[in-house]
């Protein structure tokens, strides 16, 4: 195994200033295994730069990374599996550890090799503080099992969306000019930084399989084995996305009928050969009769009849089928308005539930419509207990500002993983994903650590059988890897959250800015005004964009800046029925869609009712007249009013606390974000101006405040 | 010369048929040049088709056309020569003719080569007339010097516009894969096509002039020249638009100053030898300060300066240069009331009357707006009588249903022609693009000629020193040349109209069908019901959308459809500003932007008042409540939704016609018209639709005859 050069990509929240407190010290790593290699290179590479270096086998140590299994194992490791800390080693799994400090020495044992790496960057996250005060032993275990990534990548470009679909970093860090990367050091380099964060698997392209990435699976299978290469020595396994028609487009057969015998022998001879080349290959990502995407209704089969053929291939390999729920019309008429696309994904698989293959996963998008900045969390997830169900969040911002504006998504994964859909007795989104017990241990586990309570608060006790956390990443072949350098956070906060689902998003962003930006020459003035211009951010960001849930409101196609009847009258599903008496979609069962009638209580009725439904989902539920009075206490119209006044505000706010941070970080990293800041804040005032001039001139009501609306 | 295969490409409105009568008969062409020989070429290709043939020079003829300068000229001729006719040989310039029949001989004459053919094309419009009773000697002049085709063609697929910017019809005749296309006999039939309706000029690419395009100017010179080639025989001149920027871009200079030495000499030298290299080369086109295109205004000159330096550099060649007044601001702010993208051409080019040189011709689009379904004439036509001016029309159909719905255009020409800027008394328009006499000549030569009015009609008898008429191409390599086979009816009606703007555009129509479909079984009733779809079609589209002339309400971007709020929070300039009380933009003088100024009177008081301004303009000039009663005697929003009711219904009415003609046309194209009528109407029952939602949303006013509005 080489060492990854490091020197040409952005370090991003792994900068070697982070790795200063392990790399000035005395380390012993003993264990087999690539994975246990690439901490022994971490190690060596931090003691270069710090002045520390590996303990000898028989001296003393400052910090011992051992797997249970080594012997001998070195005493501080022994001590800690022979002390009272012992029961914290029992079903640590293949990828948990335990973490302890006492008689000066810091342990992380394991019983796998991804678990001494975990351990690895759980010590790094600590810096000086895992070599303070003695701790007492400590398990970690990721709550999901699979911690994945989709990549939305082409490998040509596509003439409409670009390499990478609904991406804003540049092109694609696996493919350039329709093949492979030749920079395969910067894929090295991701799936250090994903590690880092918990991450243990990838799907290498886009959902929507064009012509050329249908032959991923087949005769270009050699540039995937390369990428999964790269990523292996950091534990992240590598999916695929494939077409459902791949056995005609790629097998010449007739039919693509998941019933079908040939088809099915296609499909499991076709698997048969990736697991020959790629043994530890994760699965098949599949869209399917999705937005032109071909599927299984062609052949009047069912989706489980199409995701559980790819099920029955991989099964043998121990491989999964990621089968995406995001099933609707979108050739929808307008004028229709019983047709409720958010109804679409729960009447398509609510009555399968029980039908999926063990290893077949479906994945759901969060809430019912399309990542949009506020919707509820999707019923779906709450109406299929007996199949696995992955929850697919969008790290990508594709409607929360596109890497322009910054949006801190935490906050948005943090509501949706803790929804309680059967009250607050019930189990919340995080259990369901995780596929734990009812009782919710995923939130049992762990205490906090300090001002950093993401280290080692709140693991995953878990662990069990459920789909995962799943989502579409954002980077590119940027040179800050997100557009915008902030966005990184994201990145990070998403792989804490699917490790660990009930950490607070507020000291995860302290967590990443810690990281991040250890080298700066004030990091708390630094970190203060970081944590202020993005804890709130995802707040202000929909403040200044569609009211009150209603969503859309966005430009067609790309799907970046205001167009309030933008999507009005298309065939996409997603209206707001403004009139000059009102507006909002009444999704209610007495007299709208029915879809709060998909919720299970409390909140069927708690969304059936303008009263008691939420404000922030008003108009997602309910069409109401401008008038209508808020639980706030404004009217509908005057919040438009004054939440888009503010929102623009604080984004001017942003922009102002950015100036005053000039020097503190990288230049070149302070004018990326300085050039965003300026667009966000362009951008968050014509948002803030058409939206009130149309609320103005369809309404008729002027701002109580007596504020300039266009 | 090589006669073209005409049997790959679809023979439009030139069907061997249509031949018929000149080919059955004995046929003397007397004259010298290329063109006398492609007079000689159609002649000889329709006898062997009918039996017909070449006259004995000596021998009797049915058919005689001849220069004036031919000896000996035969009899017949001479006998014209010799008559009381004679007078009308006076001045027929060189592409002028005399058409009589006498003695059983029918005859054209005519000074140049030109002549003789454009002469052809009339005997074949008149067909078995033209051998009937006797006519008086009658000369026909173009009414236009120049009457030209801008081809909005790409060398390169631009990834938004591809590869015809505008372009409903395929990819470009001109140019394939990035070279000069193989496929020169189509570009050769294409020159045939456009010569019979009077076209003399084309440009061969787009006004956007892209990296690639820019070298057509210098290092690929030679692909111009091969399609002048092509064209030479049917009289057609070829111009080139070219990049403003082109000494940088190309030659290596440091500016593009229009008063710079360096520069004017690299124009010269340029000039020079695109000459050397086509010697009948017509000249440059040029998009300048516009949508982004570079100009003078970067080196602080005005647009005289710039399109004076192109002429100097074109004049010792007898080259012209066609100057767009084509800009405005299309960075406007959507919030800014005051700024009148309408006002931008006259506010930059009034000024600048006398300043250009004889050889320069400002092109100005015949609305202020952008080829509109409705809008008024531009002021800018009666605001420049120094300056040579060419009115620019748009034959493809970007606004008015992108040859997928039915739209003949040429009742919108004609009215637009027909317009007088200073009352009953003044000039009209034609006669401004014709630069003739103040008389209004244009409109007093010719008569008509039985049913086929336009056969002889109404020519122009001036042919003044004016700019003539452009407009941009519809064609494509689509094997009906336009998509839509009936759009086919736009390109030779702006070619007819050119040469005489007085015909009757109903009667162009139906000498358009009967020659199109000259060999159908049924001629009369195949006219009949291709004239009732036709003929109202331009008024129909307008019905079903945009209403009152306020324009736009398209999707941004490719244009097509309906999207009420599309263009309202843009900074294109096109707003209607409807709130819940009125819409449309004040343009007044009193209130508004003041555009109603730069007209003249008696229009400039006609626009001002909305007692006095026309119905359908009412909204492009003034913002009226939706209670405002209309001459009509209709409320606004009432004429709203009745014109989309009735609009939609005649696209329906005009597929049902259709249908009727199945049998009596090729079925390949009338399967393509069915399929376009299956388009329109989809289309305008959701213009329809959309616009009276929207209203109905707006307004609150109920349909008064309680019709269903979504």
């Amino acid at each position: 195994m080489t060492t990854p050069d490091l020197t040409d990509v952005h370090p991003a929240w792994l900068p070697p200033e982070a790795f200063r407190a392990i790399g000035s010290r005395r380390t012993l790593v003993r264990g087999d295994g690539l994975l246990a290699e690439t901490v022994r290179e971490e190690v060596a590479r931090a003691s270069a730069l710090y002045g520390g270096g590996p303990a000898d086998p028989a001296g003393p140590a400052d910090l011992v990374l051992a797997l249970t299994t080594a012997t001998p194992l070195p005493p501080a490791a022994q001590a800690l599996l022979d002390g009272p800390g012992a029961d914290e080693l029992a079903g640590l799994g293949d990828e948990g550890y335990v973490l302890a400090r006492h008689d000066g020495v810091t342990v992380v044992l394991a019983d796998a090799a991804a678990g001494l790496l975990h351990g690895l960057f759980h010590v790094v996250r600590l810096g000086e503080r895992a070599f303070g005060a003695a701790r007492p032993a400590q398990a970690h275990r990721p709550a999901m099992r699979r911690r994945m990534l989709d990549h939305w990548d082409n490998i040509d470009v596509h003439p409409v969306m670009g390499q990478v679909e609904r991406g804003y970093s540049g092109g694609s860090i696996f493919w350039r000019d329709g093949a492979l990367t030749g920079d395969l050091a910067r894929v090295r380099a991701y799936g250090r930084l994903l590690a880092a964060t918990g991450v243990n698997a990838i799907s290498v392209n886009n959902v929507n399989v064009h012509a050329t990435e249908a032959h991923l699976l087949t005769d270009r299978l050699g540039d995937v084995a390369a990428i999964a290469d790269e990523l292996r020595p950091y534990g992240i396994r590598v999916h695929l996305s494939v077409n459902f028609a791949s056995p005609i487009a790629l097998g010449g057969l007739s039919t693509a009928d998941p019933l079908d015998a040939d088809v099915r022998a296609w499909w499991a001879a076709t698997t048969e050969r990736v697991y020959a080349t790629i043994p530890d290959f994760g699965g098949y990502v599949v869209k399917a009769d999705s937005e032109g995407q071909p599927g299984p209704f062609a052949y009047e089969r069912t989706h489980a009849d199409g995701a559980n053929m790819l099920a029955d291939a991989l099964a043998p390999h121990g491989g999964v089928v990621h089968w995406r729920a995001f099933v609707y019309n979108h050739r929808q008429d307008w004028r229709d308005r019983s047709t409720d696309r958010a109804r679409a994904a729960f009447d398509h698989f609510a009555p399968l539930d029980g039908q999926f293959r063990d290893n077949a996963i479906l994945q759901v998008k969060h809430g019912p419509l399309d990542f949009q900045t506020r919707e509820p969390v999707s019923p779906v997830i709450a109406a299929m207990p007996s199949t696995r169900l992955a929850v697919e969040l969008q790290v990508t911002q594709e409607y929360t500002g596109q890497q322009r504006h910054v949006c801190y998504l935490a906050p948005m994964w943090s509501e949706v993983l803790g929804f309680r859909p059967w009250g607050p007795d019930g189990r919340d989104v995080a259990a369901l994903a995780t596929g734990g017990t009812a009782d919710g241990s995923v939130a049992d586990s762990g205490t906090a650590d300090g001002a950093l309570a993401g280290s080692g608060a709140a693991d995953g006790g878990a662990g069990g059988p459920g789909g995962g956390l799943v989502a579409v990443s954002n980077v590119g072949d940027d040179r800050f890897w997100t557009g915008h350098p902030l966005a990184q956070a994201n990145l990070y906060a998403f792989g804490r959250l699917a490790w660990a689902p009930r950490l607070d998003p507020g000291a995860v962003l302290d967590e990443w800015i810690g990281l991040t930006f250890a080298a700066s020459r004030d990091r708390a003035a630094l970190g203060r005004t970081l944590h202020e211009m993005m804890d709130g951010s995802w707040h202000t960001y929909e403040r200044y964009t569609a009211p009150l849930g209603v969503g859309f409101m966005v430009r067609p196609g790309h799907h970046y800046g205001p167009d309030v009847d933008g999507y009005e009258y298309t065939p996409w599903g997603t209206y707001h029925f403004a009139d000059r008496d009102g507006v909002g979609v009444d999704r209610t069962r007495a007299t709208g869609t029915g879809y709060t009638g998909q919720y299970p209580e409390p909140w069927s009725e708690v969304y059936e009712s303008p009263e008691s439904c939420p404000d922030e989902l008003l108009l997602f539920f309910h069409h109401v007249p401008y008038g209508h009075v808020l639980q706030s206490g404004s009217t509908v119209v005057q919040h438009i009013y004054d939440t888009h006044f503010a929102g623009a505000e604080q984004a001017a706010e942003t922009r102002l606390r950015w100036q005053k941070a000039e020097g503190l970080v990288d230049p070149a990293l302070w004018a990326r974000v300085k050039e965003r800041l300026d667009e966000q804040v362009r951008s968050a005032e014509e948002w803030r101006d058409q939206v009130n001039a149309y609320f103005l001139r369809k309404s008729g009501v002027p701002d109580a405040h007596g504020r300039r609306i266009h």
